[in-house]
């Protein structure tokens, strides 16, 4: 086996900060126990998450020393003895939740809360605070367990590098957007208004056009994001103006409401209007609830936390949220909440992209940079750049 | 036609004050158009209903002068000339919601947020502040629109007489418990929390335990609601223990989560434990939030509002609440709220009712009182009484 | 009132043949009941059906002098006075089923299967041997009863007319074709094959790419019509080869089955291959099972009936149809049969079409023409013209 | 590791007849490959099914000397090196589908047509002819591939010896009526009618009454199979008498037709009425056709074949059914085939059973057998006796 190589990677030194250093080569284990059902993957794509700078912005409780990065695709150098069913060399999609395919959850299909993996709760990911310890993938290889179970093979390997700008997106932020489409009630012929023109926001819309929606209405502060929803087909409305959210709906479909709403920003969301953006952690939900018809369902892809020590509140800091809770009750809505079970979807949407049915690379304008160009992009995407940075340790990308 | 009788009623006079007095006789008509798909029925029985108490407690802008009652089951004497499916001296369940069967919602199934019956708002209600101005059903006779969409016939007048303590309790809270059971994924084998004892809590106990669930858990702080609970087979947890609720239930399951849980208080909520039993109006959201299972579903029947002018916060005044939404979110859940679509499942409950696969009277312990024991079937049931009142206008209940 | 109107319609005069006839003007009324809840529509447009081809070729046993006619869209110039929510000059798309909205079904969305409107068996349409014996309106003027449930009014007038090449096709084919895609199962990245490029077939594979399906492929023997097919981007495959169905399957998609199949064919199937292209009535069901992956869903919008008096077999002629069900339940195929309940999905696929996600009038190949026209239009489709006739009976198409 | 024990197992040994021989001590190998994720179990009970009867009959191409059994239920008595959440020592039910987690089928939750199990075709189990060639479990000890993923752990172990009886019906007949139950849309308040009152009828029975079906009918020509659904309170058919399966219907419900029906007899069917008991394999699916409503489900439990050479016809032989399909399309019926992916229901129906919501057991009478008297036990089942043979290979069922 090929353990001889060295490793590189994204490690979090501390608020504010990222840093390139040497890390530890994977080792087919998991603590002192051999993982047979693990492989080491060669690095090829690797994403720039909007979560991974609620750690690096230092909203959360991360230690320096976090390698980062969940969004992951590589290339298999080395397998246990337990992986069955795929093959050195296969290229494959790593779902950001890891997933032991075992227990009650992940059985069920639910596996962004599997129970085995996070001794602290349920549902884990690679490189990210409080979700189980998991040694990110920003790097150049990282070992993934449960292989078989959890990994997405691309069935064709070059066809799987000419598309791999858009095949990178399934590790996250294409399935995470789509999540909260499907579970808003996104289907053919239904209006949405998504919050946020960030990376899921983008993948948010791409996904309710992939599912038939008949219009598209994006919602940001940011006019560069907003242009790059318009630039595949949203409607658009600015939250620096001082008109209401649902004036600006009213204005584009006839009427204030629509079908369906997801929620693409979560805790660290702002006040709207065209001054004083304070943290106003529940303006997007309570939005929501304005702006979705009677019936309507609410997807909450958005993070949502249970402690925010850099919060501006007291109640937000212990995650207690001021919600209009009665007006959503009034209009029987449905909330649907919680981190994307990737392998519900991942499949479909490959196929999707396979065949050319959605553009999700151009939808979210995906720009590639080496690893070591990592702490520039952090820095760029923390400043609102209308991008999404995708790191290419190997140089694989053409 | 009939229109020689008299007509009285329950009358809201004012906070904590309820008369009979002479009402109107109603007539086929709303406001000054003719009613053509409405039916005048002969009230046979028409129960008190928590959220009754919501007005007359004052904590709505209700006014004096409104007619109460929505719960109401009643055999028809007068049918507009575009009833076609109903006859004269059939006895029917009156769904609470008032839905016209022509609208979006209604073609959906959604008929409690109906777009035609109500100027202010999605959904109407009979006898119900801010629900469209519809007078109430407790009286000797009420006038029902859009009666072939909306009413269920019983099969048989003489067994429906003799099931009516049962058959009465389709108009609203058998549903409604119902719904929430349903809405929070109670399916055989599932392990369910309840919070509140009323009559809602326990037609959700009910309800759970028809739908095939393994243990069925109620918490209130009423002791004789909790013995009322146990009496048809239900685990129950005394909330004015110092014990966490989590603590509570793992006594009983021997894990602090359930894998679903429905809400049946809604916001007059208190705080919990052995002292201060303050409002404190999220406490169960955020209670539900604690004990159901990562993954599971939270059913909320319990009524939330735009306004509580009786609130002892100003938050809570304009419907704001504090919730633990991180927490949810941590877990996956998902939140189903509103009044109930009564028609979704009025039918089905009906034949459970007639099959005797339920004992739903008993369960939530029907008390008939006659129309003038009205004003102290509020009075003992605002009092926390472990009963269900059904007025009985016409002495028609064996 | 306007009743001084005549009425010309397309009437069935015996296999093989239809004539223009003076027909009577439509009234508010069933039998000698007046209809309060009905309305009169000047027709705007009405489409041939394939299904009318079954009439007219003699295969059922509708009787010389029926009023054809089922795919209507109308404006409103005369209304019962139970009709609320819809105005004179409003013009609607009628739904093929023609449903009481207040029945056990239609309350539960099964409007294809309403118990109140034919005496005969559940559900009815207009024009429609055995379907409750209503008036058809291939026609200049029709009656609609149960109004305010049945029909989907346009917003725009204006753009409704200039739309109304896909409006129409709302009324059937569209909701029918995408009722099958949805009923097997079509979802994003999805491969679906298609039995049939009929109109039906069409509106199935346009529905399917607006569902998002990674893959359509259409089968037929007609090459026109397959080449329609293509014309929007399908795969096609022509039965006329002698190559299996999963071979050529396997040819497009590299594995030899779809996830998701539809029967837009119907009991007039024909057996495939280069020669001796017999009836064979369950040809297309048994290689449904032989192409559909294990687990998939096979949707059946494509007509089977009871009884088939022109069968090639007395099997067929009672409906008997020789299915090699082991196969289908050795992959745990599902199967969903029936009339397209419309109203389930007409206003969402009218929102489609509003806001241009999707070309159905394109797709389908419309060809308008005169009530004068409709003999003619008759004869070429059922020569096979890979055309969907619209007739236009007021010259209102622009 | 403990493998000096000896084994004993139930052998096909040809039409009619089967043996207890010594097989072989099974390994933690699958041909000459280690097999880490697996467990071997002594067998603690092992039932007798009615699909093995289609083997020992001589209806299937199974040759002499398989190892029959799939309805297993063990203690771990030695674990793979991948079997992470499982002890020796643990008391599991083996779900008789064979599946391995890791393939789309098994993600999905369809685990009965695993892709990666059998060779053949989509799906495997234990002992079984065409299903993978797995050594059957009818047996001293079985080895499980895929243990952590497919088994389901009794929480305590006194306790699952005390309920051994009702649970050792987990591995197979319960999740199987269950599935026919749920698949034919049985819900609180239905009425169902199954067919068939074997050992799975009854199972869908009970699971009816569990699911809070109003009234469920069972339909036999066995008079003790009949009095044995009797005795938990199902309503029954005798189908030796020569009313229609609709008019006996009607004597019961007063109408000829459910809700929901339930096909637990499969291709070995035979013609009702007083005499003539020919085979007739379509009989049942054109029964249920009949009798189930329109809009009705029905769920297909009852195992169909692709080819049969013991069968009546040559069109059987070749598993073609001579089918009614235009009735079905006329009611819009639906159909679910295949076998129960017994991985959806186990642990719920186990905790049903344990909470003792459901007397499985008494429901189906089962008779506890030595291993030595099973042969006697396929006898006896053979001819139709009304108990479930559960065996007892070491004694421990007290």
């Amino acid at each position: 086996m090929c353990s001889n190589h060295g490793n590189r990677g994204v490690v979090y030194t501390g608020p504010g900060s990222v840093e390139i250093q040497d890390i530890a080569y994977p080792k087919l284990a998991i603590g002192n126990r051999k993982c047979e059902h693990g492989v080491i993957l060669k690095v090829v794509t690797t994403n720039i998450c909007g979560s991974d700078q609620h750690m690096v912005r230092g909203r959360t409780t991360a230690e320096p020393g976090l390698v980062l990065g969940h969004e992951i695709t590589g290339m298999i150098i080395e397998k246990g003895s337990d992986v069955e069913f795929l093959d050195i060399g296969d290229i494959v999609s790593v779902p950001f939740n890891i997933a032991c395919g075992r227990c009650r959850n992940c059985r069920e299909g639910n596996t962004g809360i599997c129970l085995n993996v996070n001794p602290g709760r349920a549902g884990a990911a690679f490189g990210y605070v409080d979700m189980g310890g998991w040694v990110g993938g920003q790097s150049e290889y990282v070992m993934v367990p449960y292989a078989d179970f959890n990994l997405l093979k691309f069935p064709d390997k070059d066809q799987a590098l000419e598309k791999i700008r858009d095949l990178t997106m399934l590790s996250d932020i294409f399935p995470t957007g789509y999540h909260g489409a499907v579970t808003a009630g996104v289907v053919p012929g239904a209006t949405v208004y998504i919050a946020g023109a960030g990376p899921v926001g983008l993948a948010a819309a791409a996904s309710s056009q992939l599912l038939g929606a008949a219009c598209v209405i994006v919602g940001d502060m940011n006019p560069e994001r907003l242009a790059q929803a318009r630039s595949f087909g949203c409607e658009t409305i600015d939250l620096r103006q001082d008109a209401t959210v649902p004036d600006m709906i009213e204005q584009i479909l006839g009427v204030p409401e629509v079908d369906a709403a997801v929620d693409c920003v979560g805790f660290e969301a702002h006040s709207h209007g065209c001054s004083h953006h304070k943290e106003q952690p529940a303006i997007v939900l309570n939005t929501m609830m304005e702006v979705t018809r009677a019936g309507g369902g609410i997807g909450i892809p958005g993070l949502y936390v249970t402690g925010d020590p850099g919060a501006s509140t007291e109640a937000a800091k212990t995650g207690q949220l001021s919600m209009n809770f009665g007006l959503g009750w009034a209009k029987s809505h449905y909330f649907v909440t919680g981190q994307c079970p990737v392998m519900k979807y991942h499949r479909n949407l490959m196929q999707a992209i396979l065949w050319d049915k959605v553009q999700i690379a151009k939808a979210v304008n995906v720009k590639v940079i080496s690893l070591d160009g990592a702490p520039e992009g952090y820095n760029a995407f923390d400043k609102g750049a209308a991008q999404k940075f995708v790191i290419d340790p190997h140089s694989m990308v053409v």
